[in-house]
């Protein structure tokens, strides 16, 4: 596909839509040529940052006529370079579209603007006694990004991940018609749902403007159980015992002193505790003090039971900010820590964790390459960093390869995806080729063709 | 599309691979020719109760390749015509396909079958402590068909649907490739969920051939409440308050007098209470009697001080039996007092029930047909029944047609949905193209000829 290069007309177009919220040659800023972690970089030729549906619907039409690529844009915090303009053109920026449209307190919804960050819609509903559930780590990151990569986090293992929290969807085709998918009803069986095949699809097929989200009644009550161990395998181990003990935490996440000790200093605050190699990190959450004690009681003994030196319960705000704080600075400590980084973000069925960890552990030694890791082991979903440190340019490419061959074919094999949560963007794009048949790839293609006949939204990614 | 008829080559082959499970002609029973409800019939040429997915694929390349239509069957239980065979061609049924292969307590995941019925699943996991919420009123249907409709169910108030419970599918595409989708992982966020585009596409995109679905621990503790109101619009008109009260029962139904009555009739049981107009049955489950008092007690206050007459309490195992069972029978029962029926099975946003029931009822009056109506007041799915009685073929099909084209008017325009969970089928067709932008419809074309370009699999349903 050959693509037009924007030229002055092009550029008093978008002007004309959208005035001074248009940034073109070099005055795009250099944090729009990247996310927070891939290696792919490209600038756009020009962004604008929309403010409504109609600017991306006009947009879109414009861009679809004129064979122009356009690539959506959150707050840029994904890690596969799906928000990068791979081939130029124009970047659709929700910064400034970022209204908080309506909460509905007898459909339990709330109605967003894609720009919307993750950590204010949590905050806002919360003061409304409200929940909202999926919490990936990254805070700053908007709503539409989360709905673009189907984004997870910690508290998947009790409630699930983005797309059970999408009702419904406003989307912009790529050829610039608006249609609306879903609602605030809590059912829908009428047809197939093009919902859930724009949830996850980071931004290929559509461009969300607008997202009716789920919302729960907040827990009152909270407490996080801090549980050192003496190694790694024997915590991970732990797990499916817990998950087999039918009383499901809010999360489940695994870390290790090393990682620990990274984040102490990259925050310049101490952690509860160092002393153990790795760790098991449990919430519980509910309505009554009681409900949680029983809950957690029983976890506690199956930890002590699997060799667990103790339980450090933390039921206050604060000790549980101060822990949970380290556990959000873990990615930023782990870069602070290295030259350079790559991760991967496989999942796999939750007892096959420990093995799959053990498999990343040995590839450190087997590949002269250091391997950092943390991530979701409540719900089998892994963040493995391979570190450049201070490697030569073409040795690291060489250990990166191996090291993410080897790693994706584990997960394969172990009956598990490419992506638990960071999605596939261009980065991975390659791997989720190789773990999928080739007819569900296909399939994948033609879904693009259908909805992107032109490949003009967001081309390069996914498939 | 013009399709080849069966002749005896196609029978040979068909029983080359299945013997005497090749039901043709005159040995087709009548039961294959319609399901539960529909005025739509017409006969299979030939049925094959298939026991593999081997057979499955076989069976679907060589329709693909002699383009004969393939009906996918459950039970046919549906009330849409999904399972019709309109063109008649071959059936595949999963009667004989009903294995349940694996219960996985370490990932709290259970593979089955598509022929296991929905009562055996739901029985098979209680007897291990497990919990599949999905419970739609009909128990006989398989887990096949309610994958294919996304069926939905009373708990959807608190748990979801079927969608939100499949976590892996083994799916027979449309030439006969065998593709898998998910897995047992809990997160995925690799490439277009295809799993969510087959679940709800009433087996037109793919035939399911194995599940793997979510389980949760099974409560401990349930009870229910049957509340008699002075009339329906009281009650209805209750359950936003108790949506708002944040205390989520797990289920939430409207039921009238006069449908608990033919029940009653139908069931030769007594209901506990038949002295009020309307009553809401609520359920409330949990892991401890104490947490199940609070929860209920605020929603008794409320209904209380909404009017209600009385919070009848049904804590045994009997007295709730009793009252489900005649929930379960409603359907039946409405059946049974009339010669011939059609439903609506709109969903509306959760603060429109009482609107869209008031709507409703002023049909019965406006249009000279009886009406009658329960369902799901707590996730805004209604069941609506226009019942034929003694009116002439040509009055019941006009009366028929006005009623349908007001309420599925009265939906779209408070924000509804034509089908809550039964689908589309061959019989909502025309109402589901008026509820969409053409451009939306448009995008349902575009996929199923993507997945079966020579239009073979269940034809004639959804788009």
């Amino acid at each position: 596909m050959s693509y037009k290069k924007i030229d002055q007309q092009d550029i008093d177009f978008l002007v004309s839509l959208c005035g001074t919220r248009v940034l073109a040659g070099q005055d795009v800023p250099e944090t729009y040529s990247r996310d927070e972690l891939s290696m792919i970089r490209n600038y756009p030729e020009v962004v604008v940052e929309v403010l409504t549906t109609e600017e991306v619907a006009k947009i879109m039409k414009y861009a679809y006529d004129n064979t122009i690529p356009v690539t959506p844009r959150g707050q840029g915090t994904g890690l596969v370079g799906g928000s990068v303009a791979l081939h130029g053109g124009i970047m659709i920026s929700t910064v400034r579209m970022n209204k908080i449209l309506e909460l509905d307190d007898e459909n339990l919804t709330i109605t967003v603007q894609p720009g919307v960050l993750l950590m204010e819609l949590a905050a806002y509903v919360e003061k409304h006694d409200f929940f909202y559930p999926p919490d990936p780590g990254e805070k700053s990151a908007t709503i539409g990004g989360n709905i673009s990569t189907n984004a997870g986090g910690m508290r998947a293992v009790k409630y699930g991940v983005t797309r059970d929290y999408v009702r419904g969807l406003e989307v912009v085709l790529p050829h610039g018609e608006v249609i609306n998918l879903g609602g605030k009803n809590v059912k829908n069986s009428s047809g197939y749902s093009l919902k859930d095949l724009i949830v996850g699809s980071e931004g290929t097929l559509g461009f969300v403007t607008k997202a009716i989200l789920r919302l729960l009644p907040l827990p009152k009550k909270a407490l996080s159980l801090l549980i050192p161990f003496p190694d790694l395998g024997q915590a991970i181990e732990t797990v499916p015992k817990i998950i087999k003990a039918k009383s499901i935490p809010t999360a489940v996440e695994f870390m290790e002193r090393e990682v620990i000790l990274a984040a102490e200093e990259f925050l310049g605050k101490k952690f509860p505790d160092t002393s153990a190699d790795a760790y098991l990190l449990l919430t519980f959450d509910g309505n009554s003090t009681e409900e949680l004690e029983k809950a957690y009681e029983r976890i506690a003994h199956i930890c002590l039971d699997s060799g667990a030196f103790d339980v450090l319960i933390s039921n206050t705000p604060e000790r549980q900010q101060s822990i949970w704080s380290a556990r959000g600075a873990f990615l930023e400590a782990i870069k602070a820590s290295t030259t350079e980084m790559d991760e991967c973000d496989v999942v796999v069925p939750r007892n096959k964790i420990a093995e799959f960890v053990k498999f990343a552990r040995s590839l450190q030694d087997k590949l002269g390459v250091r391997i950092q890791s943390f991530g979701h082991a409540g719900d089998g979903n892994l963040h493995i960093y391979v570190l450049r440190d201070k490697l030569a340019q073409a040795t690291w490419e060489t250990k990166l390869a191996e090291s993410m061959q080897a790693m994706y074919a584990k997960a394969t094999e172990l009956g598990g995806q490419v992506s638990g949560e960071h999605g596939i963007g261009h980065a991975k794009q390659p791997y989720l080729a190789c773990s999928l048949e080739a007819e569900h790839v296909g399939l994948f293609r033609s879904i693009k063709q259908t909805f992107d006949p032109k490949n003009i939204l967001n081309p390069g990614k996914v498939c």
